[in-house]
């Protein structure tokens, strides 16, 4: 379904290990880059500990908010992935064993002659309602209740579980973008930049600096549902800088 | 200052590139590291684009909750740089032209020649009573207001501001930790690691997968506040794995 309206959505990610610097999360971004891509307004991210409160908390004011949560973290086979649980808590459902995740799991261990463990069965926990989102890197599924999709922190399983899910989702009008390269820093543009947004209310205009160890250069990105609008925006942008150009040419004679 | 107390600290990080995946965050994960690295437990993490409301709400939840509370990106010249009025808002105090930054970057921008712009002269705003940050990379200077620290997004004018920063903080009992690298996925040491987790209290094991494309590793990470304490889980961990490698080689025999 594709629609008019936006959709919005939020990302939770689970982990002490994010916290405590031992992991560069490498989920979240990703996530950014294809619900852009897809229509989908990724509005909000937050990151909690491996705590049970502190995950229902985030994920019901989260999934209250948004369209879509997508959690990331603590859905493997050891003490401290407490993320089912705490999705069921946040539910008010029980976390149980889900048969057919048994059967799963049960079946590939069996192939590859490895004992079907109780951490390796806590992989199976899910609260009771929820459907699986396929996991075809090491098999034990994500799993989907409401809105929330709850998926691997593993960046490899993430981004699996992620492309099974994408094409589930609804989408709003496409964000599109374009952007410009700018040689000087924003101190340079700021103010013409700034009358420029003012004069195209139906684009959102960013400005994004990069030092260089010596200097700043900008890149300057024009967002939008419209193209036209963008295409407007681009060319003001374009004499803007072309006017600084002129400006500081002159200056250097 | 320092006590036996933790002290906790949120971080939160400001932009619409972040949440559209144009930029990837590279402060976060730095600042994790730092604060672990100085006895400041990171407890939560926000992500919220350029908007005034949501950096306000944000910012009222993390400061009243947590030690310290720092912000990154959103105080650069450019118009979608809204930082320092939101976070004066959320203070319920005026955003003004701070004369002592006003001063500090006409001179910086005198010195090189350029015109001390409206854009440029933006980046002096902060909330009155707000103290500096000094950024000895390009100039315009952070600032702290009540627990929380605002500091600029890109990364290396971040990491500077941040350097300044660290000395000023109060600091509780710094967290130990150490790890030991685990040859076996999650689903072979998952119950074995879960009993020695309840066998040792006072400290916190952490379990991090591994996917190597074919296989399963697993680093175990124990923190808590008190070397011996770890010590003696990291003997039951090694007592562990010995035992689990002998299994193994018996049943490949």
């Amino acid at each position: 379904m594709s629609d008019t309206r936006s959709v919005t959505a939020a990302a939770l990610a689970i982990g002490d290990e994010l916290l405590s610097g031992r992991t560069r999360d490498k989920n979240i971004g990703h996530l950014a880059e294809l619900l852009t891509a897809t229509g989908i307004e990724l509005q909000e991210v937050r990151i909690v500990p491996d705590e049970q409160d502190r995950i229902v908390e985030a994920l019901n004011a989260l999934r209250s908010r948004y369209d879509y949560v997508f959690t990331s973290g603590g859905i493997g086979p050891t003490h401290d992935d407490i993320t089912a649980d705490a999705v069921a808590a946040a539910f008010s459902v029980e976390c149980t064993h889900d048969a057919a995740a048994l059967a799963l799991l049960g079946a590939h261990y069996a192939e590859r002659g490895l004992e079907f463990t109780e951490a390796r069965r806590r992989m199976a926990r899910m609260p009771v309602g929820a459907r699986h989102i396929d996991n075809p890197v090491s098999r034990a599924p994500g799993f989907v209740i409401g809105n929330v999709h709850v998926m691997a922190g593993v960046p490899s399983v993430f981004q699996a579980m992620l492309d099974n899910v994408l094409p589930t989702l609804n989408t709003g009008v496409k964000i599109l973008s374009d952007k410009v390269s700018c040689p000087y820093g924003e101190g340079d543009i700021g103010d013409p930049l700034s009358a420029i947004a003012k004069a195209h209310p139906d684009v959102n205009i960013g400005s994004y600096p990069r030092f260089s160890g010596d200097s700043f250069s900008t890149e300057i990105v024009i967002r939008g549902r419209d193209s036209v609008a963008i295409r407007a925006a681009r060319r003001d942008v374009e004499a803007m800088l072309s006017e600084i150009t002129s400006k500081l040419t002159k200056k250097d004679v």
